[in-house]
């Protein structure tokens, strides 16, 4: 241990030769694995503390290796802790360093643990406190739709099928989608909470150790439900990584397809709406360029979050129990996913606060591509035509006016009843925007009412 | 309608030239997509007898719809209904038919709704009923486990890190870790199957319909928790056939782990297990050989589970909203991860009913390596010497041992003392087998008590 | 071997039970590998013949074993083939078919070769034959975008980087892009080709035969450039469904961002192209659809090769040497990838073929978004102006211009002048689309008569 | 220009607002992509040389720019250059500080160029430079397997299939198998750099420019093979960042096969090789352990490049022509999968070289298994017994061996005779080890007279 300046490592005892220099950096850790150390310093709090309550160590002990964790906590917090690559890990770096601050209570601090109960704990720790702070960045993106929303609850676009005119819709209901696939994510976040929120603190190495511990106690001390039920699959299990990644690729992929809609939009041929131009750069040889980098790179980071889910998968493909250091490599592709799904999401509120809707382009397009025609077929349906029949009248009807250029609503009361005598002049009153969105009535559809209404069930549930 | 055996499309009233017989083949889903046929018909009937209700449709024009698709059904489930390509898809096809039978009221039956939230309601039906599936496929193959660690709750082999001897643990004890995983697996199909479990229908195109529609009615009567929220969702969300592959790839990743151990144990060198005849194969050139093919397959088969989910999650990333016919290639990979899953859960079970440990190899492997290293310097610590010297104490032991060839429990009392001199006559107990896994007698521990303990509370968590 | 039709396998000698059925349903792959027939029975003739010639087995033996197989092949071809489960897989039920039709000489054929080295050499032979059939259809998709170009080398259009107007380029010359892409792709399918062509036959099991085998004979007969170096590497080697599905993965992915510009084209606010009625389709609900269906199916269908070249990474990961039955697996994704990529192409060179550019509302996009500012800056440069400051004047220019809702050379002489008194009457030259693509005269330039000249250069490569 | 101390971007011109500082925090590309320095450097110096033949700038321009180019070189390379992030990125960065230290001259260099085509360039000259680099990994790699396989020629051990015994081979012969998959490792990386060798300069945006440049003269000046065919696709093209990361998904995919033998031959249970205890760590808790942890962490590297792999197939999939911002995200990925491949093959190179064999262990693991059955069976054949009955044949001896504990060679001859009366006296001289790999005597066979061989083709074919 007092060797640990010379960077002998702790658990030279049995070796005969020192690392290789050019493996030790391949295999150091510390670069990455720091990342871990408030958990790491949580976790062996509590387990000082049980050992204590155990009888295993003294009091006196206990209270060394606490205040001296509280110190080394500072230290890394405010950046003045000196890490070495030769001890390693984040672990060996934090024991070694209390066993130099506080002595032999430093190397009973390991009683009855290993670091692959310790990394496991620290990575659950992580995992819950950024799944919590995915979940805030969530909302803050969630708020930003509903703002949105509700401003344009009544503005009528184009709904889209195949990028064709389908039918119109208020572009406030159109953002209620986009609140619902966050709502989603928000639900696989905690679920996936609710099950890595066990403890494998006393799984050891992968046995569980001789020594009285108290699994339940520390367990509770760090805020988990309970212990892992067996030992061997708590040193084992990186099952929440992947589910956690998996999470994280879900959010991407459904902001790849919003940030995919706002390039769209802000093309020169739709200009459905103008992006602020905080969240735009330009060229640096076409003086007149405004891109939309901001939505692009949300859409490219999808990339590497599906990069970092496959990488997860990959690792664990056929690995026998319980440890091998394979596992070392879940953490950047973790961490990765984490951060770049909460950065997306901050970054993507911020550019729906400052994206102004170009309404007027937007009915104009809306008035286009026959997008009241299935009201068409609705309206032959209520005059008693079975919808597919009254599918084939409109789709001529359709034709008709492809020919001649004119809009459905532009083709005469002779023309349209030429093809079916039951069409009156209240088809009209269908053929329009407004008509059509307002008749989507029912819960779900895009009628203004639905949406205000939608978007007041929307706000409860993420308990604006 | 009446075109529909001469090849006419259902939708071709504004097409001027018909599809391209090239394209029909390219475009056709019905080889694949007729596997929703059955959750096809139950959300018409659902649709049809809500449509009556709210006065859409006659009572007469009801009866005809459910019995004429009751026929249907009944013809597709004795393989004499006649699939077209020219017709396209599952819908297609079944509305085709129903025209044929039951003329008119077949024509209504697409009133209020579209292939959109039809395909979405038949895919969600379909994956609840696979998730309740691989839910019994699990159940399988975790009574498999505790039957097999029932019997084996005592029996020694080395624990593996890194593949090397670790510490004893005992045969049972390894298997419960194999049945926590499968019990995560078993909490994410369930959160899967209850995010899932919401009905899209009356989403229609993409904007809900002008039909005075009851979306609760036909939610309930399909054993839906309720309607999607929002319509444009509804006909866009894929993200239940993206978290259900990925719950299957992790079902994979862990029988590929097991299948890994039992290879390994089932090596010539290893010797750990048995595998019945009935589930190995021979050579076509070595006489002696007997394969583990099964294990090997279960291994093979992740892949493809992992390509599936990689290509659900390729498949909507940056697609816009709502419905594009990108989306028909979400079939083939989510049919081919349930069915992989559930053929690999099932042919594991049947794998483990005929392995026969070969307890004496294991307990001669536990011998060998040091197993018990740990234990001396547990000991070393309750006789007063820090964990980290006591380790470094150990490690010295071993080193010896090495030299000269000796077991742990083969060094003799002075040679042990004067590495360290607290060490007494009590030592061996410690460096036994049997005394290291009892003594690691606390829940989620090896010892034999605990592991009985742990099958009984695992019994009782899959209701047996 | 009599005993095949009872079901009992050609490698059952040690064995004490028969197959589990189940597990024999689980392990069969002659439901796929069947596709191998045509390659199989080749080399199983070349084999025959070196085998007869090393003086190994009789001539009137070889004489049976080649008609036998002669016929069989023929059997196959007429679909006349009783395929059998219980025989595993094609080898299997090729060479249990040969005997039951000439006896003796047929249980002598698998002598000096196994599976493993037979299996490998099927495929591989597959996958050249099926490399030069991608590459046939490449050559397709290729000929159809140069026709395209031809006709369109001097239609303008607007140039897009970020979906942001850039500069105006001609359409035939943004077409030729496609080319290189595809002929990047036609590159890496011969390497991969090269590579693939060595002889796995003569490795046997994995060590080679004690049978006087001639390895080049064999090689030669079957087209190969000579045997693999390795028995051992010759049957664990897959590197070469990998390399052919990551060249697949690599058409698929050029093919997705053509398909998705052609679905932006043929967008009702693009409105760039026209696709024939031949290659859509329409909705069931609304009748003015007509759905750009094949390229987004094309787009879609880049995930499932996507999830093939993920599958076979996968399944190679970690896998000891030599011949593991995870390999079955190799086979289902390289075929989907292979077939994929093939009717992907051939159904592009038709969508291609049916396309109608709409010169018009090309030429008019072109007009907005400020296409010539880049050509207003070099004009700048040529007036002596560092290229940087031209940059910022011009961005001056298009502020004002944006403010007044003009186009650049809309703006007056004086305005211009007041931004930089350097600017002349000329000014207006450099502004036109015609100017600026004109002015792009270098090879590889948007200039009409450099994309004839490439166009030329383009059908010389692909051996037009 | 002026500005860029200020924080306003080269591109401003045209823009109200300035950039929000989240959203210069989220695009900033600097921290990674000033990586890309040293080419960008090269590629503004041949630029530079080429305006200046043009006569598009000055002589004394160019010698301004090309010695302040030199001097930000050399600051980099001291890592005394101030990078910023206000400016965005590599090419801002080193363009700003040029116009600093030089004045106009400064701002003349992006002439005829634009960030696209720039960054396209540096980005295949880095690439160009790493896959010599991980070809010189490669060959290092492969010396040590020749230096180890010539040791080993003679060396039996026992061949595995299915981790099954199959036959005996030499571990020279095993290690060529390993040089084999390295070889071709090799001709993918020759075959990418001959595809990317291609110069992007001249494309500009998209559209090429309207200088009179001279594309022929940067390509050449720069050591390209000539210029890209067209200027779209120079600038949208990444193909060459896929191919490269897939011939490294390659790479990591034979490391991680080599990895996992080593870690299996290490285990105590095979005990075939020792491991340097500089390539191994300990363990925190188990003093005993030496652990191989340098093949895990190869082996589990594999995942993270499969992780870039399908990072930048994603981040392509769908992309419009011609640049999108996406494409920021091409660079980690591929500079981890270039770094990781390099790495792990320094690392597994000195791995190598450090493994010892334990050649009584292998010899006394060959004799186990019935290794040499398929001898017994070719020797029925030499005595005119049908292959596939003399299969049949061993596997009854097999059996009877097995079930009286014998190896093949210890039944007596009465008892072979009993199987099959042909069998004489000569029989158990195939049965021996070393008559068995002597026997494969022919090119690729494991005798070790073809292993010499075939070391001696191989040092040939890496030029040593």
């Amino acid at each position: 241990m007092n060797d640990s300046k010379s960077g002998q490592k702790l658990w030279a005892g049995r070796f005969t030769e020192s690392t290789d220099e050019a493996v030790e950096r391949f295999t150091a850790s510390v670069a990455f694995d720091r990342r871990l150390a408030p958990y790491d310093i949580q976790g062996s709090i509590a387990h000082a503390n049980m050992l204590c309550a155990a009888g295993v160590i003294e009091g006196a002990e206990r209270d060394a290796i606490v205040s001296g964790l509280e110190d080394i906590a500072a230290d890394i917090a405010a950046d003045a802790f000196q890490w070495s690559d030769a001890l390693e890990d984040v672990h060996m770096n934090i024991e070694a360093a209390l066993t130099e601050r506080v002595g032999d209570a430093g190397k009973k601090l390991h009683t009855g643990r290993s670091r692959n109960d310790q990394v496991a704990t620290d990575m659950r720790l992580l995992a819950r406190e950024e799944i919590d702070a995915i979940g805030e960045c969530l909302r803050l993106a969630q708020t930003a739709i509903l703002d949105l929303a509700a401003r344009e609850a009544a503005t009528i676009m184009p709904g889209l099928t195949h990028l064709q005119t389908a039918q119109p819709v208020t572009f406030g209901h159109h953002l209620l989608a986009w609140f619902e696939m966050l709502a989603r994510d928000a639900g696989r976040l905690t679920d996936c909470r609710t099950r890595l929120n066990r403890s494998p603190l006393g799984a050891a190495a992968l046995a569980g150790t001789t020594f009285p511990i108290d699994r339940e106690a520390t367990a509770a001390a760090l805020g988990f439900d309970g212990p892992c039920e067996n030992s061997i699959d708590a040193v084992s299990d990186r099952d929440f990584c992947i589910e956690l990644a998996s999470a994280c690729a879900l959010v991407m992929m459904h902001l790849s397809r919003m940030a995919e809609e706002i390039i769209l939009w802000n093309s020169a041929q739709m200009n459905f709406v103008t992006l602020g131009d905080a969240f735009c750069t330009g060229s640096s040889i076409m003086p007149q360029k405004k891109n939309p980098d901001v939505p692009e790179l949300i859409r490219g980071k999808t990339a590497r979050v599906y990069g970092d889910l496959m990488s997860l998968l990959t690792l664990m493909k056929g690995q026998p129990l319980a440890y091998n250091r394979d596992n070392q490599e879940d953490k950047l592709p973790l961490f990765d996913a984490i951060d770049t799904a909460k950065a997306c999401l901050r970054v993507f509120a911020g550019l729906l606060a400052t994206m102004t809707p170009n309404r007027e382009a937007m009915h104009e397009a809306a008035l286009k591509g026959f997008a009241t025609a299935t009201d068409l077929a609705d309206y032959l349906v209520r005059k008693g035509i079975p919808f597919r029949d009254a599918h084939a009248v409109v789709g001529r009807a359709v034709r008709q006016a492809l020919d001649t250029g004119a809009r459905l609503e532009e083709l005469s009361l002779e023309a349209l009843r030429a093809l079916e005598p039951r069409i009156g002049e209240d088809v009209y009153d269908v053929l329009s925007l407004e008509g059509s969105v307002g008749a989507r009535n029912h819960p779900g559809g895009t009628a203004p009412a639905q949406v205000k209404a939608a978007i007041d069930r929307a706000r409860t549930k993420i308990g604006e």
